[in-house]
Protein backbone atom coordinates (compact mmCIF):
# COMPACT_ATOMS: atom_id res chain seq x y z
CA UNK A 1 0.00 0.00 0.00
CA UNK A 2 2.45 2.44 0.88
CA UNK A 3 4.91 1.01 -1.77
CA UNK A 4 1.83 1.74 -4.19
CA UNK A 5 1.54 5.23 -2.96
CA UNK A 6 5.13 6.01 -2.96
CA UNK A 7 4.80 5.11 -6.27
CA UNK A 8 2.11 6.76 -7.50
CA UNK A 9 3.57 9.51 -5.81
CA UNK A 10 6.88 8.70 -7.74
CA UNK A 11 5.40 8.66 -11.27
CA UNK A 12 3.13 11.74 -10.35
CA UNK A 13 6.64 14.17 -10.05
CA UNK A 14 7.95 12.02 -13.07
CA UNK A 15 5.08 13.49 -15.47
CA UNK A 16 5.11 16.76 -14.19
CA UNK A 17 8.69 17.27 -14.88
CA UNK A 18 7.94 15.49 -18.50
CA UNK A 19 4.86 17.62 -19.22
CA UNK A 20 6.81 20.75 -18.00
CA UNK A 21 9.75 19.97 -20.60
CA UNK A 22 7.26 18.88 -23.16
CA UNK A 23 5.21 22.23 -22.65
CA UNK A 24 8.14 24.51 -22.66
CA UNK A 25 9.22 23.01 -26.19
CA UNK A 26 6.18 21.85 -28.18
CA UNK A 27 3.50 24.12 -26.08
CA UNK A 28 0.22 23.36 -24.46
CA UNK A 29 -0.65 21.53 -27.30
CA UNK A 30 2.39 18.69 -26.76
CA UNK A 31 1.38 14.97 -27.73
CA UNK A 32 -0.10 13.35 -23.80
CA UNK A 33 0.41 10.04 -25.51
CA UNK A 34 4.21 11.26 -25.77
CA UNK A 35 4.60 12.40 -22.42
CA UNK A 36 3.20 9.11 -21.58
CA UNK A 37 6.19 6.95 -23.30
CA UNK A 38 9.03 10.04 -22.34
CA UNK A 39 7.48 9.26 -18.39
CA UNK A 40 7.73 5.52 -18.90
CA UNK A 41 4.07 5.19 -17.60
CA UNK A 42 1.02 3.91 -19.74
CA UNK A 43 -1.63 6.01 -20.51
CA UNK A 44 -4.19 4.81 -17.94
CA UNK A 45 -1.34 6.51 -15.17
CA UNK A 46 -1.67 9.60 -17.32
CA UNK A 47 -5.52 9.80 -16.96
CA UNK A 48 -5.21 8.75 -13.44
CA UNK A 49 -3.32 11.93 -12.48
CA UNK A 50 -4.18 13.89 -14.48
CA UNK A 51 -8.10 13.00 -15.88
CA UNK A 52 -7.94 16.00 -18.38
CA UNK A 53 -5.21 18.09 -20.50
CA UNK A 54 -6.67 21.06 -18.66
CA UNK A 55 -5.79 19.38 -15.39
CA UNK A 56 -1.98 18.36 -16.46
CA UNK A 57 -1.32 21.97 -17.67
CA UNK A 58 -3.06 24.02 -14.14
CA UNK A 59 -0.29 21.15 -12.73
CA UNK A 60 2.23 22.19 -14.39
CA UNK A 61 1.79 26.22 -14.16
CA UNK A 62 1.23 26.11 -10.40
CA UNK A 63 4.48 24.03 -10.19
CA UNK A 64 6.79 26.41 -11.61
CA UNK A 65 4.52 29.18 -10.08
CA UNK A 66 5.20 27.39 -6.44
CA UNK A 67 8.98 27.09 -7.94
CA UNK A 68 9.56 30.51 -8.63
CA UNK A 69 8.31 31.36 -5.24
CA UNK A 70 10.69 28.91 -3.42
CA UNK A 71 13.64 30.19 -5.61
CA UNK A 72 12.52 33.94 -4.26
CA UNK A 73 13.03 32.86 -0.85
CA UNK A 74 16.26 31.05 -1.49
CA UNK A 75 18.14 34.10 -3.08
CA UNK A 76 16.75 36.67 0.07
CA UNK A 77 19.29 34.58 1.86
CA UNK A 78 22.18 35.62 -0.46
CA UNK A 79 24.19 38.74 0.39
CA UNK A 80 24.18 40.36 -3.18
CA UNK A 81 20.77 41.68 -2.98
CA UNK A 82 20.92 43.00 -6.58
CA UNK A 83 22.60 40.19 -8.02
CA UNK A 84 19.83 37.68 -5.99
CA UNK A 85 16.38 40.25 -8.11
CA UNK A 86 18.40 40.09 -11.17
CA UNK A 87 18.63 36.13 -11.07
CA UNK A 88 15.35 35.76 -9.78
CA UNK A 89 13.75 38.11 -12.78
CA UNK A 90 16.01 35.40 -14.97
CA UNK A 91 13.89 32.94 -13.75
CA UNK A 92 10.64 34.92 -13.93
CA UNK A 93 11.27 35.74 -17.62
CA UNK A 94 12.33 32.16 -18.80
CA UNK A 95 8.80 31.17 -16.97
CA UNK A 96 6.60 33.88 -18.70
CA UNK A 97 8.52 33.14 -22.14
CA UNK A 98 7.75 29.44 -21.65
CA UNK A 99 4.61 29.20 -20.29
CA UNK A 100 2.62 32.41 -22.63
CA UNK A 101 0.44 29.61 -24.44
CA UNK A 102 0.00 27.47 -21.40
CA UNK A 103 -1.54 30.35 -19.53
CA UNK A 104 -3.61 30.82 -22.67
CA UNK A 105 -4.92 27.36 -22.66
CA UNK A 106 -5.77 27.51 -19.48
CA UNK A 107 -7.73 30.32 -19.84
CA UNK A 108 -9.68 29.57 -23.21
CA UNK A 109 -10.91 26.28 -21.37
CA UNK A 110 -12.93 28.32 -18.17
CA UNK A 111 -16.85 28.34 -19.54
CA UNK A 112 -17.24 31.80 -18.55
CA UNK A 113 -14.42 34.24 -19.01
CA UNK A 114 -12.77 34.39 -15.91
CA UNK A 115 -10.81 38.00 -16.98
CA UNK A 116 -7.04 35.85 -17.66
CA UNK A 117 -7.83 34.23 -14.41
CA UNK A 118 -4.64 31.56 -14.25
CA UNK A 119 -2.63 34.91 -15.26
CA UNK A 120 -3.96 37.23 -12.35
CA UNK A 121 -3.45 35.01 -10.16
CA UNK A 122 0.21 33.92 -11.10
CA UNK A 123 0.82 37.73 -11.10
CA UNK A 124 -0.39 37.72 -7.60
CA UNK A 125 1.88 34.97 -6.03
CA UNK A 126 4.86 36.31 -8.11
CA UNK A 127 4.43 40.25 -6.86
CA UNK A 128 4.45 38.86 -3.15
CA UNK A 129 7.18 36.48 -3.86
CA UNK A 130 9.80 39.30 -5.80
CA UNK A 131 8.24 42.53 -3.50
CA UNK A 132 11.02 41.31 -0.66
CA UNK A 133 13.88 41.41 -3.16
CA UNK A 134 13.11 44.49 -4.50
CA UNK A 135 12.43 45.87 -0.87
CA UNK A 136 16.22 44.72 -0.18
CA UNK A 137 17.94 45.56 -3.28
CA UNK A 138 16.41 49.46 -2.76
CA UNK A 139 17.75 49.14 0.26
CA UNK A 140 20.86 48.53 -0.31
CA UNK A 141 20.91 51.24 -3.23
CA UNK A 142 20.77 48.09 -6.10
CA UNK A 143 17.48 49.97 -7.94
CA UNK A 144 16.59 53.11 -9.78
CA UNK A 145 14.54 55.19 -7.05
CA UNK A 146 10.51 54.01 -6.91
CA UNK A 147 11.16 50.90 -8.80
CA UNK A 148 8.37 48.35 -7.66
CA UNK A 149 7.84 44.77 -8.05
CA UNK A 150 4.86 45.37 -10.48
CA UNK A 151 7.14 47.83 -12.45
CA UNK A 152 9.73 44.66 -13.25
CA UNK A 153 6.80 41.97 -13.76
CA UNK A 154 5.23 44.35 -16.24
CA UNK A 155 8.38 44.85 -17.90
CA UNK A 156 9.57 41.59 -18.14
CA UNK A 157 5.82 40.19 -19.33
CA UNK A 158 6.15 42.66 -21.98
CA UNK A 159 9.92 41.14 -23.16
CA UNK A 160 8.43 37.31 -23.37
CA UNK A 161 5.08 38.65 -25.35
CA UNK A 162 7.47 41.13 -27.44
CA UNK A 163 9.89 38.47 -28.14
CA UNK A 164 7.94 35.45 -28.72
CA UNK A 165 7.74 35.26 -32.29
CA UNK A 166 11.56 35.82 -32.71
CA UNK A 167 13.82 33.04 -34.15
CA UNK A 168 15.73 32.73 -30.60
CA UNK A 169 13.42 34.16 -28.73
CA UNK A 170 14.99 33.06 -25.05
CA UNK A 171 18.45 35.09 -26.67
CA UNK A 172 16.03 37.96 -27.76
CA UNK A 173 14.34 38.45 -24.61
CA UNK A 174 17.64 38.13 -21.97
CA UNK A 175 19.46 40.79 -24.38
CA UNK A 176 16.32 43.16 -23.65
CA UNK A 177 15.97 42.34 -19.84
CA UNK A 178 19.89 43.30 -19.76
CA UNK A 179 19.23 46.23 -21.85
CA UNK A 180 15.83 47.10 -19.31
CA UNK A 181 18.05 46.51 -16.51
CA UNK A 182 20.88 48.45 -17.13
CA UNK A 183 19.20 51.39 -19.15
CA UNK A 184 19.09 51.39 -23.22
CA UNK A 185 20.02 55.43 -22.82
CA UNK A 186 21.40 55.98 -19.05
CA UNK A 187 23.39 59.21 -19.83
CA UNK B 1 -15.54 70.38 -60.54
CA UNK B 2 -12.06 71.52 -58.75
CA UNK B 3 -13.98 72.73 -55.66
CA UNK B 4 -15.50 69.41 -55.43
CA UNK B 5 -12.45 68.01 -55.55
CA UNK B 6 -10.87 70.13 -52.77
CA UNK B 7 -14.36 69.06 -50.92
CA UNK B 8 -13.63 65.39 -51.23
CA UNK B 9 -10.27 66.20 -49.93
CA UNK B 10 -11.51 67.78 -47.44
CA UNK B 11 -13.60 65.21 -46.20
CA UNK B 12 -11.28 62.43 -46.61
CA UNK B 13 -8.67 63.86 -44.62
CA UNK B 14 -11.41 65.22 -41.68
CA UNK B 15 -12.63 61.29 -41.86
CA UNK B 16 -9.59 60.26 -41.09
CA UNK B 17 -8.52 62.38 -38.34
CA UNK B 18 -11.87 61.96 -36.51
CA UNK B 19 -11.65 58.29 -36.89
CA UNK B 20 -8.17 58.00 -35.90
CA UNK B 21 -9.03 59.86 -32.26
CA UNK B 22 -12.20 57.77 -32.37
CA UNK B 23 -10.04 54.19 -32.85
CA UNK B 24 -7.65 55.29 -30.15
CA UNK B 25 -10.45 56.12 -27.19
CA UNK B 26 -12.85 53.41 -28.64
CA UNK B 27 -11.27 50.53 -30.62
CA UNK B 28 -10.88 48.98 -33.42
CA UNK B 29 -14.83 48.90 -33.30
CA UNK B 30 -15.73 52.64 -33.32
CA UNK B 31 -18.85 53.17 -34.63
CA UNK B 32 -18.90 54.28 -38.18
CA UNK B 33 -21.79 56.43 -37.59
CA UNK B 34 -20.36 58.34 -34.96
CA UNK B 35 -17.27 59.06 -37.05
CA UNK B 36 -19.61 60.18 -39.95
CA UNK B 37 -21.73 62.18 -37.55
CA UNK B 38 -18.56 63.70 -35.51
CA UNK B 39 -16.94 64.65 -38.41
CA UNK B 40 -20.41 66.00 -40.40
CA UNK B 41 -20.75 63.98 -43.00
CA UNK B 42 -23.22 62.27 -44.38
CA UNK B 43 -22.88 58.36 -44.23
CA UNK B 44 -22.39 58.47 -48.05
CA UNK B 45 -19.73 60.07 -48.26
CA UNK B 46 -18.23 57.60 -45.51
CA UNK B 47 -18.82 54.96 -48.17
CA UNK B 48 -17.73 56.91 -50.83
CA UNK B 49 -14.54 56.92 -49.32
CA UNK B 50 -14.15 53.81 -47.41
CA UNK B 51 -15.91 51.28 -49.05
CA UNK B 52 -15.60 48.71 -45.73
CA UNK B 53 -14.98 49.45 -42.47
CA UNK B 54 -11.22 47.76 -43.59
CA UNK B 55 -10.20 50.26 -45.99
CA UNK B 56 -10.81 52.85 -42.94
CA UNK B 57 -9.08 50.90 -40.57
CA UNK B 58 -5.56 50.78 -42.77
CA UNK B 59 -6.22 53.91 -43.73
CA UNK B 60 -5.58 55.49 -40.78
CA UNK B 61 -2.83 52.91 -39.86
CA UNK B 62 -0.91 53.81 -42.58
CA UNK B 63 -1.61 57.62 -41.72
CA UNK B 64 -0.17 57.15 -38.36
CA UNK B 65 2.78 55.17 -39.77
CA UNK B 66 3.19 58.01 -42.25
CA UNK B 67 3.07 60.23 -39.56
CA UNK B 68 5.99 58.51 -37.53
CA UNK B 69 7.91 58.58 -40.37
CA UNK B 70 7.86 62.64 -40.99
CA UNK B 71 8.53 63.16 -37.35
CA UNK B 72 11.84 60.96 -37.97
CA UNK B 73 13.08 63.04 -40.26
CA UNK B 74 12.12 66.24 -38.63
CA UNK B 75 13.36 64.92 -35.43
CA UNK B 76 17.04 64.27 -37.28
CA UNK B 77 17.79 67.82 -37.69
CA UNK B 78 17.40 68.31 -33.92
CA UNK B 79 20.69 69.81 -31.76
CA UNK B 80 20.43 67.26 -29.10
CA UNK B 81 20.03 63.59 -30.64
CA UNK B 82 19.56 61.82 -27.55
CA UNK B 83 16.33 64.32 -26.97
CA UNK B 84 15.77 63.87 -30.45
CA UNK B 85 15.41 60.17 -30.18
CA UNK B 86 13.58 60.01 -27.10
CA UNK B 87 11.14 62.29 -28.67
CA UNK B 88 10.47 59.56 -31.25
CA UNK B 89 10.28 56.75 -29.01
CA UNK B 90 7.71 58.38 -27.01
CA UNK B 91 5.64 58.84 -30.26
CA UNK B 92 6.33 55.52 -31.31
CA UNK B 93 4.81 54.03 -27.42
CA UNK B 94 1.99 56.51 -28.43
CA UNK B 95 1.14 54.92 -31.69
CA UNK B 96 1.55 51.16 -30.73
CA UNK B 97 -0.29 51.72 -27.02
CA UNK B 98 -3.53 53.27 -29.29
CA UNK B 99 -3.10 50.83 -32.37
CA UNK B 100 -2.55 47.47 -31.18
CA UNK B 101 -6.26 46.60 -31.88
CA UNK B 102 -6.42 48.08 -34.63
CA UNK B 103 -3.41 46.19 -36.45
CA UNK B 104 -5.10 43.39 -35.11
CA UNK B 105 -8.29 44.16 -36.57
CA UNK B 106 -6.80 44.54 -39.72
CA UNK B 107 -4.63 40.97 -39.61
CA UNK B 108 -8.25 39.37 -38.67
CA UNK B 109 -9.74 40.61 -42.00
CA UNK B 110 -6.94 39.20 -44.23
CA UNK B 111 -8.34 35.82 -45.42
CA UNK B 112 -5.08 33.83 -46.26
CA UNK B 113 -3.18 34.50 -42.73
CA UNK B 114 -0.56 36.72 -43.94
CA UNK B 115 1.46 36.58 -40.88
CA UNK B 116 0.69 39.87 -38.92
CA UNK B 117 1.17 41.62 -42.17
CA UNK B 118 0.26 45.05 -41.61
CA UNK B 119 2.43 45.04 -38.21
CA UNK B 120 5.01 43.71 -40.44
CA UNK B 121 5.26 46.20 -42.89
CA UNK B 122 5.06 49.15 -39.88
CA UNK B 123 7.91 47.19 -38.28
CA UNK B 124 10.01 47.68 -40.94
CA UNK B 125 9.01 51.13 -42.12
CA UNK B 126 9.90 52.28 -38.29
CA UNK B 127 13.03 50.14 -38.72
CA UNK B 128 14.10 52.30 -41.47
CA UNK B 129 12.57 55.60 -40.09
CA UNK B 130 14.53 55.24 -36.85
CA UNK B 131 17.47 53.90 -37.53
CA UNK B 132 19.66 57.01 -38.33
CA UNK B 133 18.01 58.97 -34.93
CA UNK B 134 19.66 55.95 -33.22
CA UNK B 135 22.67 56.09 -35.02
CA UNK B 136 23.44 59.77 -34.37
CA UNK B 137 22.50 59.56 -30.55
CA UNK B 138 24.76 56.15 -30.65
CA UNK B 139 27.76 58.55 -32.19
CA UNK B 140 26.90 61.02 -29.72
CA UNK B 141 27.65 58.60 -27.21
CA UNK B 142 23.73 58.97 -26.10
CA UNK B 143 23.31 55.01 -25.90
CA UNK B 144 24.69 52.23 -24.09
CA UNK B 145 26.86 50.64 -26.34
CA UNK B 146 25.24 47.78 -29.41
CA UNK B 147 22.05 49.52 -28.98
CA UNK B 148 19.68 49.13 -32.09
CA UNK B 149 16.96 50.36 -33.58
CA UNK B 150 15.05 46.37 -32.71
CA UNK B 151 16.08 46.78 -29.78
CA UNK B 152 14.14 49.53 -29.12
CA UNK B 153 11.09 49.38 -31.06
CA UNK B 154 10.74 45.59 -29.54
CA UNK B 155 10.97 47.05 -26.04
CA UNK B 156 8.10 49.90 -26.67
CA UNK B 157 5.97 46.95 -28.76
CA UNK B 158 6.11 45.08 -25.08
CA UNK B 159 6.31 47.63 -23.07
CA UNK B 160 2.72 48.56 -24.89
CA UNK B 161 1.32 45.10 -24.57
CA UNK B 162 2.37 44.58 -21.21
CA UNK B 163 0.24 47.36 -19.97
CA UNK B 164 -2.79 47.42 -22.27
CA UNK B 165 -4.82 46.53 -19.92
CA UNK B 166 -3.97 48.80 -17.35
CA UNK B 167 -6.39 51.26 -16.14
CA UNK B 168 -4.66 53.92 -16.81
CA UNK B 169 -2.59 52.35 -19.80
CA UNK B 170 -0.77 55.46 -21.40
CA UNK B 171 0.56 56.69 -17.62
CA UNK B 172 1.89 53.07 -16.79
CA UNK B 173 3.46 52.74 -20.44
CA UNK B 174 5.19 56.09 -20.17
CA UNK B 175 6.25 55.10 -16.55
CA UNK B 176 8.15 52.06 -18.31
CA UNK B 177 9.55 53.58 -21.24
CA UNK B 178 11.45 56.24 -18.94
CA UNK B 179 12.79 53.13 -16.63
CA UNK B 180 13.82 51.44 -19.72
CA UNK B 181 15.33 54.28 -21.00
CA UNK B 182 17.56 55.09 -17.56
CA UNK B 183 17.68 51.70 -16.39
CA UNK B 184 15.48 50.10 -13.64
CA UNK B 185 19.05 48.77 -11.74
CA UNK B 186 21.85 51.00 -13.34
CA UNK B 187 24.30 49.98 -10.77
Amino acid sequence: MTGQRADARRNYTLLLSVAERAIAEQGADASLEQIARTAGVGSGTVRRHFPTRHALLEAVFRRQVDALGDRARELAGRPDSRAALLEWLDAVLAFAATTRGLAEALNRDHEADPGEAHEHCATARLTEAGDPLVRRAADDGGLAPGVTITDLLTLVTGIALATEHSPDAATAANRLLRLTITGVSPA
